[in-house]
């Protein structure tokens, strides 16, 4: 079996892969561009060149390994008309994101800012108020596997958790769950607001202004999941006449953020590059999770992880 | 029973208080100097007003109740010698240390000074590499209240937790417990060395040179308990020289730290300026410990909490 890898790899981890699959042929070619992908059976990628030019010439393809939480970038109804599976790396970002999610909200509780700006003046008097974490309430968007490994993290540090969701499922490490349906009535409760929403044409816009005027005025919002969650003159507004308090903002709808952006001067906003899922271990996690799907892909057992749903795209 | 209270509290805690005991009569002075202090058998206080001059005065006074952490403030040899009681507001500080200590392990690994400063440069695009809490290990000196909350958080952030304390007894959420002998031998396995250790003979000039050069280069040291537990030349010169990549300080030998301190512009060291405990908390929480012990008081039943042993000073 032909296994194409289209990113960059360690050395170390080339050689445990190739020892552990004895009966795969790997060819850590770092692009699609390459001949190997016309007999491919298995193509790991992060998802950008899967289009349908590649697809038109990757006659034996049977399997993307997407090593990336969106697919929305690969060319799906060729993928779904040919029923190529996919799957992806969805959770990957769950330690990395909730981490930074809970450095924001400690930061503006435990003022890290202010910490931070008296030592450029050496001004040990400046006076400013802490806060804390416990007993605050959490409304978490999205509680999915970094949605709900937010809620956990929270919870440990004595916060009440909401997870809001299309369905209003239960789901692990939220005091309550609640429909979107919902949200508006549920806002007033909130002390912080938390996004890791994808995109979808459900999620888009979902929050508007009617939802930021029911939040409280000491209300922290963060968006860390998709930018088109909300409509940004919108927020921008929102924060201008200090409707809520503060904003940390990991995404937006034009990335790099343009320079001329209120965003970036606004006193009650941080912005944050989309550097929340970093962390030195995603391509170390992404292997894990592919060599467990590349056993049971090659066993023939329909056991595999993080099957997209193609249609769906998620 | 006359009971002094030497500092402010809120008009309905005033009330809450008169309703709740009945039998006690309160004077909200918010001052020692002041005739009331003649009679009152209980005393309350922040710990600084209680000096011979008042003791000669307070003849009847049986208990203090200081709502401070330590005691070192107060006339304690003629406390002992007049067998006043005294209870502090132990483990108060607890949760507003632990989220400190926690925003600010949170911001190293998750780059949240990096992301503050391109704020202002408005520079999306500029480099950093973010780590991560989880898989890392932390050794934490003074597991008592505050550092087993410390140890408590980090636990469920997926951290490894060694408390080290005099005995090297196992101390709750700790995964190890040293004692400080066994400390240098164990100092190159921590990510994070964290002291919440109060000032006493045995603390002082506790971490030596030695034991910042046994230490991981990639290592975060941070003082959350009392200046006098490393010599600050030496500390100054161990980040000069980057033998370990970061210090967090919230307490230093002299507060505030002078404006020619090289701590203040060391860019490995943040400065922190004795902040951690604070939170708009303090007085509520104070209050609850109070009333307990004020209860048990009145009952005369022996079960009172935070009873401080005044030979010890703690």
């Amino acid at each position: 079996m032909d296994i194409l890898f289209t990113f960059k790899i360690e050395e170390h981890q080339k050689e445990a892969l190739v020892e552990k699959f004895p009966t795969c042929t790997f060819h850590f070619q770092r692009t699609a561009d390459c001949e190997e992908a016309n007999f491919a059976e298995v193509i790991v990628t992060y998802g950008g060149n899967i289009d349908e030019a590649l697809l038109a010439r990757a006659k034996q393809l049977k399997w993307i390994m997407v090593a990336s939480a969106g697919v929305e970038k690969m060319a799906l109804e060729e993928i779904e008309k040919r029923n190529i599976l996919v799957t992806n790396v969805r959770g990957i970002h769950k330690t990395p994101m909730a981490e930074s999610v809970l450095a924001h909200m400690l930061a503006v509780k435990r003022s890290i800012p202010e910490i931070y700006a008296i030592q450029e003046t050496k001004d040990w008097t400046y006076r400013f108020s802490s806060s804390e974490l416990r007993d605050s309430t959490a409304l978490i968007l999205g509680p999915g596997a970094i949605g709900t490994e937010i809620g956990r993290l929270l919870q440990a540090f004595g916060v009440k958790t909401i997870g809001c969701n299309r369905s209003g499922k239960q789901t692990e490490f939220m005091d309550e769950s609640i429909q979107f349906e919902a949200l508006l009535k549920k806002l007033p409760e909130a002390d912080f607001v938390i996004s890791v929403l994808p995109s979808t044409p459900e999620t888009k816009g979902l929050l508007t202004e009617a939802h930021f005027n029911a939040m409280k005025e000491s209300a922290v919002f963060l968006n860390f999941g998709r930018g088109d969650l909300v409509d940004e003159e919108m927020l921008i507004r929102i924060l201008q006449e200090e409707k809520i308090a503060h904003a940390v903002l990991d995404v937006f709808q034009t990335e790099p953020l343009p320079e001329e952006s209120p965003f970036w001067t606004l006193s009650n906003c941080t912005v944050s590059p989309h550097v929340s899922s970093k962390s030195g271990k995603y391509v170390e996690r992404s292997l894990v999770i592919f060599e467990e799907n590349l056993e049971a892909f090659i066993k023939e057992d329909k056991k595999m992880n993080n099957i997209v749903d193609v249609s769906r795209g998620y």
